[in-house]
């Protein structure tokens, strides 16, 4: 199920003429120069360090929290060696976090390759993770501003905490949409945030674009993680690499069912509950949970939903005059949601 | 098996007429102003940080860290808060390695109470470990001066490289003295160093005393590390709260053992092999092993270099005038040999 054009929604969204990918041409030099610094980074002494820094270099990524961090600062008139230390300090962040997840849920896959815990060891895995939060703050350090590493600090605890509501949440029907939002909003949506914005606490003679940015970078960030917990209804199991509905299936409710439960019948919300409290689809066949969402055409609204903040981020940008790192922010949401297609 | 008193090699030793327990007195106000932050930075608005943070906090633990780092301030002249929230820091670095540590060894007990990891889950550990290093972080920076930041990274992450070392080289006979030494350095002496070093970046009329409090932290750390090690040989598992010669059963060579293979026959050195090997003492009797290390004596070497490290923490302090705060830190290796008995 493809989004909906937001052109035919949104009457202030960029022609469609450009096209998503000229999100990235614009840093393209300083996307390579992040790419540098970041394998140097992920080098040390300890051969095991040494060994999975490779590995997790070589694993790709989309690199999208470097790529708005440089436009960012773009936009600002930056374009320096420090902008770009901090791309690298964010995916490194990034990183950190998913080396963390996968102990977690035990995941053997991502992108397609064996995980690091799967490779080696949950102990060996933990340490590795520990290290890379660690070294992310040492190379934001590097340009001694005290105000970077605060934002940075605060971006990554709230996104733990935010793991951590979701683990108190798993499995409790009565979740509500704030709470949904609260929860996606610390878990995703501040690192966004805070990418955005640390361009603007290099110097700069518009220190004001720095709330402006960090807006930006939040409204881009949920939309980007509806468009996910969407994925999870629509996208074939080969593209997704995971099972269709796994969401549910782990307990988690995803904005999609939180908005079709208080419309179900009795009967019909206990069907769902069945599955929160199993942990599976044993007695409920994920069909069923499909039919209930399509009937009630919840998957569009949070598309709508996912597009009024997709506008709502590109609307913060039009406090800054017309130029083209303005246009490839505002195609950001698209670049996003294309390349989770 | 108690530790040779220093007093009796070591003519510079302080004497034995002020008890170990000065080490804390003199900074008894401030260790209580140090638990009270402490405390505060646990509580958080997630439901889980918020009781697992007060179950943190009611473990005690000997603060030993804390001590130090304020200690260090009041020789520098320092009377302030500030050092009191780097005391909290380090502690709290201290305790996310602490609940890292408990996934790592699926370890059901620490200081007599279940794990984290035991009364949550591997998951929730995971996460309330990231959030406990980032808060830390976060705190460091309420003074705004990034060489702290930068002090404590350092010390973290080789804290980290230093642990995945121990596992790089687990069951490895043939580890050098060096590479131990490399090894302990990193694993613990390093954030003994920062902590007692960590005060000097406090403007003081004495900046130079940063690099003599390092050298102390570190000695201190090496020397408390090596006591440590001596244990899982001397004490009786009810004391340890784990069976005695674990690390050996677990392939970690500790320096009594690494002291005693090249003195060892072909023969007797198999015995040591395989219980690496097997990680387990299926097929040799624990006191095969002991019987090894008393013949040789290397429990009475490893004392012995531990009190040259000691020495050689003391050795430090005569850059200071003589004062009561110096007398304390004098007495940190006894304080700390004391509490591990």
């Amino acid at each position: 199920m493809p989004l909906a054009n937001p052109n035919e929604r949104h009457p202030t969204s960029p022609p469609q003429t450009a096209p998503p990918a000229r999100f990235l041409e614009l840093v393209a030099d300083k996307l390579v120069a992040t790419e540098v610094i970041f394998r140097q980074h992920l080098a040390s002494d300890v051969p095991f360090i040494e060994e999975a820094g490779k590995y997790l270099a070589q694993g790709g990524g989309k690199r999208v929290r470097p790529a708005l961090l440089l436009l960012a600062a773009q936009l600002l008139g930056h374009d320096g060696e420090e902008e770009v230390t901090y791309a690298a300090v964010v995916e490194l962040i990034h990183t950190a976090t998913l080396i963390h997840d996968d102990i977690i849920d035990y995941a053997p896959l991502r992108r397609g390759r064996p995980t690091v815990s799967q490779l080696w060891d949950n102990h060996r895995t933990v340490l590795l993770g520990d290290w890379a939060y660690t070294t992310s703050m040492n190379m934001a350090l590097s340009h001694g501003r005290v105000e970077v590493i605060r934002r940075l600090c605060t971006a990554t605890a709230r996104m733990t905490e935010g793991e951590l509501l979701v683990l108190d949440r798993l499995g409790v029907p009565d979740l509500s949409v704030e709470e949904y939002f609260e929860i996606i909003g610390r878990k995703t949506a501040d690192l966004f945030s805070a990418a955005c914005s640390i361009p603007s606490l290099i110097p700069t003679e518009r220190p004001e674009a720095g709330a402006v940015l960090a807006r930006y970078g939040k409204a881009l960030g949920i939309c980007f993680q509806l468009v996910d917990d969407l994925l999870d209804f629509t996208a074939r199991e080969s593209d997704l690499g995971k099972p269709v509905l796994s969401d549910l299936k782990e307990g988690k409710l995803t904005l999609p069912v939180l908005l079709l439960m208080p419309r179900l019948t009795a009967k019909a919300r206990q069907r769902v509950e069945r599955v929160l409290e199993d942990r599976s689809f044993d007695r409920v066949d994920p069909q069923e949970i499909l039919d209930l969402v399509n009937t009630e055409g919840t998957l569009q609204e949070v598309e709508q939903i996912a597009g009024d903040y997709a506008q709502q981020a590109r609307q913060q940008l039009e406090f800054f005059p017309p130029s083209t790192t303005r246009e490839a922010l505002e195609y950001a949401p698209e670049y996003l949601l294309s390349r989770r297609r």
